[in-house]
């Protein structure tokens, strides 16, 4: 029996099915955790593909090797599978080893978009696809997707500062969801201060959480994100995890000269009246700059396994301790937790 | 007697002047042209610094070394003199060699906020200011300038790019003023296809030279920005080189994904109504960028002199047709050709 949770219709369903095949190239995984994030939720209200689509959920997974079928990879090592696979037929950026680089039209996301995600016993992965992790952080292996993120929107903040001087001062995260959280211990490592934004009280277990991984936290309900500056001090970067629409232009003004915002969530429509031209100037007499950034390739996962270890324990462990038995789906995907999983291994 | 063009109480003046007396680490330049730009005329409206303030006016200049003064220059040697001095006492921008870097508070600009340009029979400039020029590239030294202008933002936007394979296929240029037709024949060199936007006639000399530096020419009264991936084809860099507001945010609607938009132009403050939530997930999801980009550091004069030398030479004389006497500064500063000169020297 394979215990699958499965979004038909809309709803999500905890099926059986048959253990897959896997075919030239692929291994056999088992999973063990599978996290739950925003973009789950975003998923069964239809904000991603065909909502109608039968599909199996999550993308955010740690396994171990059941079956290497001549991939290389050994029996019981544990992996990270990415997200993106190829839509029929390899593209260039598939080819270049850079799907997270594909528009969204030449590319699938598993447990997404257009393909099968990891909240089943078993699912067959092409080899090139598996990031091998140590043994030892497997209980946190399902935050390795989530952290390289991260770790490429830092990537791309840090190219776009490459050919000049670049203080690493001060850093800000535009929100208290997981992957805000998950990047404060990161950015506490690599600037001097680290600020978080949210919209919660201060006893919020969150809000600690941020305060022990290193971060001032703010609360935007007292401090709107272009008053840091003044209440604070400018920032050097901002990473924007919330998707709330007006964040763009408005972590411009919260960064100092020659800083840079890195835009990770997805918002939705939204028609706000703007000073363009403020938001213009800044960027160009600041050499300000803001760089998008969606999915993560191979690399990204490596790093981000890399700062998985070298996390405090104590900050880590805040990550993993609401992990739901795959019965209790429904609780996992409901809850308001600083992260929620689900195991399905043994 | 030294021809001075000054800007006294808001209005340019021809005066006379005594010969500066180069002082330690500086050499004398005898000043031979000075272009012409919007940054002039904004100068004289009031829009850098205090207008009632007495100032040589001009930014772009070329010459030639009258007196070395011990500082290895060689006398007759034809020199550019960079923009930005420190402000009194140097800081950490001038000490890395990034001037271009500082925030406005922690410079001053040559001809445009808190320090004489070099519109004057002679200058006296520290020679870690000035950037030698090949003697047959003389005429058109004043062009080194803005061409910096470009090749410090080429190498932002070049920068934020770097970590993935990015395709050099389509660049838009926004705007056909002298800056926007000088990044023209730059961006032909490096991509395959150029397409420059601007509001003139076809028959406009500007766009006569755009079209014949290799762009496509298209009018915005026509076709507006955003609307340029359906009209023609989205574009992997936009160059904007207007300061008109809106663009800023309608560059990102004309990129391809993993494309990259530089912002030269300084706007003045403008109020919109703006879909932030559609141009956030732009930057998102299509792995987009901005990068504001102000000034050029003596690395950027090098490679623009680089590209001056390479430019096809009918392309490069286009702009040295409007070359007028400096009695005649008032011509030249009301002037709406291509490019417009004050030549000082003999």
């Amino acid at each position: 029996m394979d215990a699958v949770v499965l979004r038909e219709n809309g709803t999500p369903r905890l099926v059986d099915r048959p253990r897959p095949d896997p075919g030239p190239g692929e291994a056999l995984v088992r999973i063990d955790r599978v996290g739950i994030d925003g973009t789950d939720r975003e998923v069964l209200d239809g904000a991603h593909g065909d909502v109608e689509e039968s599909m199996v959920l999550g993308h955010e997974a740690v396994g171990t090797v059941a079956e290497p079928n001549g991939t290389g990879l050994e029996t019981d090592e544990t992996v990270v599978p990415t997200v993106r696979r190829p839509p029929g037929a390899y593209n260039e950026y598939f080819r270049r080893g850079e799907p997270d680089m594909a528009p969204m039209d030449a590319t699938v996301e598993c447990g997404i978009d257009g393909a099968d995600g990891f909240m089943a016993e078993y699912v067959a992965v092409p080899s090139e696809y598996l990031v091998p992790l140590p043994d030892r952080l497997a209980p946190y292996g399902f935050l390795v997707e989530p952290l390289s993120i991260t770790a490429k929107a830092l990537e791309l903040a840090s190219a776009s500062r490459e050919p000049f001087t670049w203080d690493r001062d001060r850093a800000l995260v535009l929100g208290t969801g997981s992957l805000g959280l998950l990047t404060v211990p990161v950015l506490a490592e690599q600037f001097d201060a680290v600020y978080c934004l949210g919209r919660r009280d201060r006893d919020d277990p969150g809000v600690e959480l941020a305060i022990e991984a290193g971060a001032t936290y703010v609360d935007s309900r007292e401090t709107p994100v272009d008053e840091i500056p003044e209440a604070h001090a400018p920032m050097d970067l901002v990473v924007e995890a919330t998707g709330h629409p007006p964040h763009a232009v408005e972590s411009v003004a919260a960064l100092a000269p020659n800083g840079v915002a890195a835009l990770l969530g997805v918002p939705e429509a939204q028609t706000t009246e703007v000073d363009l031209g403020a938001f213009h100037r800044e960027l160009v007499l600041g050499n300000r700059a803001m760089v998008g950034s969606v999915n993560a390739g191979y690399t990204h996962f490596e790093r981000a396994i890399e700062w998985l270890d070298a996390m405090p324990a104590s900050v880590r462990s805040a990550f993993t301790e609401h992990v739901y038995p795959v019965e209790q789906f429904e609780a996992a995907l409901d809850s308001d937790v600083i992260k929620a999983a689900v195991e399905i291994g043994p």
